[in-house]
């Protein structure tokens, strides 16, 4: 398509999305469950026609030489597909969050004045490798009263318009209409440029990918963002700590997964406990194949470290890497992470009710934590139900972004008959 | 000053104000009411001085010629400076959002989710000529815990500085940084540019003021905007609507006050019941001097009416100026006002429980009404006390925006040394 054309086609996009809106927005609620467990059906139904469209996407990815996370991120097997199809399911399973109205109460001059739950709109999403995400993210939009328009990376361009035959069949089957969930067709790049510009018609976008993607997209775009840069975590282990606790929760921090956004990068701890707590954690880190990267103090306890860099305490690693840093104090924990850290999750380990207190309130990340691990940063993990990501942001949804972060809420005033004298 | 020294100023008040807001952020609340109480104290004590900057921009304005509306909004009265003062005291009185913690619920992993409000951090307020914003968004911010760079306009330079040395004072009587309220002190258009781009010192842009203003800052801004575009409210009278109410609400929504953002702009009727309300209404707008502009079917009931123009349904008047339209119904009316309005408010006059409530949830605005009129949609009249602007926008905020509305929510997580399997 010339890019005259894709304009043409991302608007047509656009004006049928804001119409769909329209009509998602009071859709009963009965009618988008069913729309998300047919979905579920179609594509347990068409699992050979995945795989084969997913077959596609691979062979053309090997041929270009893609490298082999990207790979594994766009492969779909059988359990990728029946989590699919689950995760629909638990969507359905989810309390629709339009319509419900809070704090509606009586002002002096006796209207009554509340606030009722609505949808943001339309939703663009724009997203690399993982096929899946056609499916979480059509499910998450539908089921919050939302149009929203996919546009998943080039490489997995088969695999996310089979899915999307899926998705569109089950809102035909509920009577919705199909326009509320469309994938961009083209793989040009215009057309992201498009999306992310078109104010009359997408509401905000939603970057899901790497840091790169999501700069970009940020700095394009004329659409509000929620956008999830780094994860560069924290835990501190306080000197009034708990030494089990202390272990378990750096231990899990950072090997219960290498590559997750809410993964320890960084390990703080209290100069008075050091001596205590950084032998033991250095074992199970080295024996575990991690590389620790230290700064001096801590060195001088554990010797198989090497020294850490400026640029270490601000990387986020995804992989078996750890940088240690000894502080004098809580103050300087505050202020390590509140410098170096990307506001995602931090924790505290203490047995301390004022620092506890004090490191909740001054540490300023959309998730803070005591005594537990930051692995748990995760919509799942809050009981918000499948997740559209996490937002590093402070505008409008802070920490991991479920339904209710796609929706709105508007002010609702009930009358008598009252007027403003 | 030359671009560079704009850029270079704009810098280091943003970093003073990015440093200022990490001190805001825990600020006791009996810290902030002090310094609100000091602020209205000296507002009050230097009542004259106040009278004389504003006198020096009241002659620098009317020998530049600006027109007389633009005059009354720069013109500060002695009863004018009373409200300033009345209005910090105001703020003072209402609950500190900041720290609030709500939610806190056990997750079946036995770690206990909730959220915590708090500050956004940095917020940059941009106005035209009324120089008690500066007093009013510096103490909103204040108590929200943030640090404010306030740019006001360049015809009340004086008044707003004058302002600002009482809200500095405040600020240096309670202990707390006078950095937390900075006023722009340069009226070159280039800090503009600089304080709505500076994303790594500014969290969220509030701009007040025409809608000129606002395009253009929407525009140029890479910082989230709060932004409040028209005000194209509606009534709908529908044909199963008390007769009394009706009247009562289509007058005061026109006719309380013209030049309001909440002002009703277009009157809707229902075809069954136009022949009995309109001759009433008709006859009160014209006492009063309003100009009625009407579709074909209502100038067939009220003779003395203009046509209205397509133009006309999205034009926000802010005047004696009215157009009227006869609709079939409900579903007709709410598609005018989806179509033609501007999202900010619109009521509905009926006693028909299934249609109040379809008006409720399918009209797609920030404030939506039954049985009362459009001009109660502000922050005072909904309890929400002072309130910095009202949003049409839909992320973070909708409709009026007070204290809550310059705060963010972070999630809190309290374990006992739960860890993820």
């Amino acid at each position: 398509m010339s890019t005259t054309d894709i304009k043409h086609y991302m608007q047509s996009v656009g004006r049928e999305a804001r119409a769909a809106s329209r009509l998602m927005a009071r859709a009963e609620t009965a009618h988008k469950n069913k729309a998300l467990i047919a979905m579920a059906d179609a594509i347990r139904r068409d699992e050979q026609k995945l795989l084969a469209a997913n077959a596609k996407d691979l062979d053309a990815a090997k041929a270009k030489g893609l490298e082999a996370a990207m790979i594994d991120r766009l492969t779909l097997s059988q359990k990728g597909i029946a989590n699919m199809a689950e995760g629909l399911l638990q969507i359905a399973a989810l309390a629709d969050p339009i319509g419900e109205i809070t704090g509606l109460s009586y002002r002096p001059s006796g209207i009554q004045v509340g606030k009722m739950r609505v949808p943001l709109g339309v939703i663009g999403i724009i997203y690399e490798a993982r096929p899946n995400v056609t499916a979480d993210a059509a499910g998450l939009c539908l089921k919050a009263g939302n149009a929203a328009i996919l546009r998943g990376g080039s490489e997995a361009i088969h695999s996310n318009q089979a899915i999307a035959t899926c998705v569109r069949e089950g809102l035909a089957t509920a009577g919705l209409p199909e326009t509320a969930v469309q994938v961009i067709e083209t793989t040009d790049r215009a057309a992201v440029g498009e999306l992310v510009t078109m104010q009359e018609f997408v509401d905000v976008i939603v970057p899901r990918g790497g840091k790169g993607l999501i700069e970009r997209i940020s700095n394009e775009a004329r659409v509000p963002v929620i956008k999830h840069l780094d994860g560069v975590c924290h835990v501190y282990i306080d000197d009034q700590a708990d030494f089990d606790k202390a272990i378990k929760i750096a231990d899990n921090a950072k090997t219960q997964r290498y590559g997750t956004c809410n993964t320890m990068e960084t390990l703080l701890v209290h100069r008075g406990i050091a001596e205590k707590v950084l032998p033991a954690l250095g074992k199970i880190y080295l024996d575990k194949g991690v590389e620790l990267r230290g700064d001096d103090a801590s060195r001088a306890i554990i010797a198989s470290m090497n020294p850490a860099t400026e640029e270490d305490w601000s990387t986020e690693y995804l992989a078996p890497i750890l940088s240690i840093r000894i502080v004098d104090g809580l103050d300087q924990a505050i202020d390590h992470i509140n410098r170096y850290g990307s506001q995602h999750t931090d924790a505290i380990v203490t047995e301390n009710y004022t620092r506890a207190r004090r490191f909740l309130r001054e540490v300023d990340s959309s998730s803070v934590m005591v005594n537990t691990t930051t692995r748990f940063a995760d919509g799942f993990e809050y009981g918000l139900g499948a997740e559209i990501g996490i937002s590093t942001d402070k505008i409008h949804a802070r920490g991991p972004v479920g339904l209710e972060g796609l929706t709105s809420q508007k002010f609702v005033v009930l009358g008598d008959g009252q007027v403003r004298q």
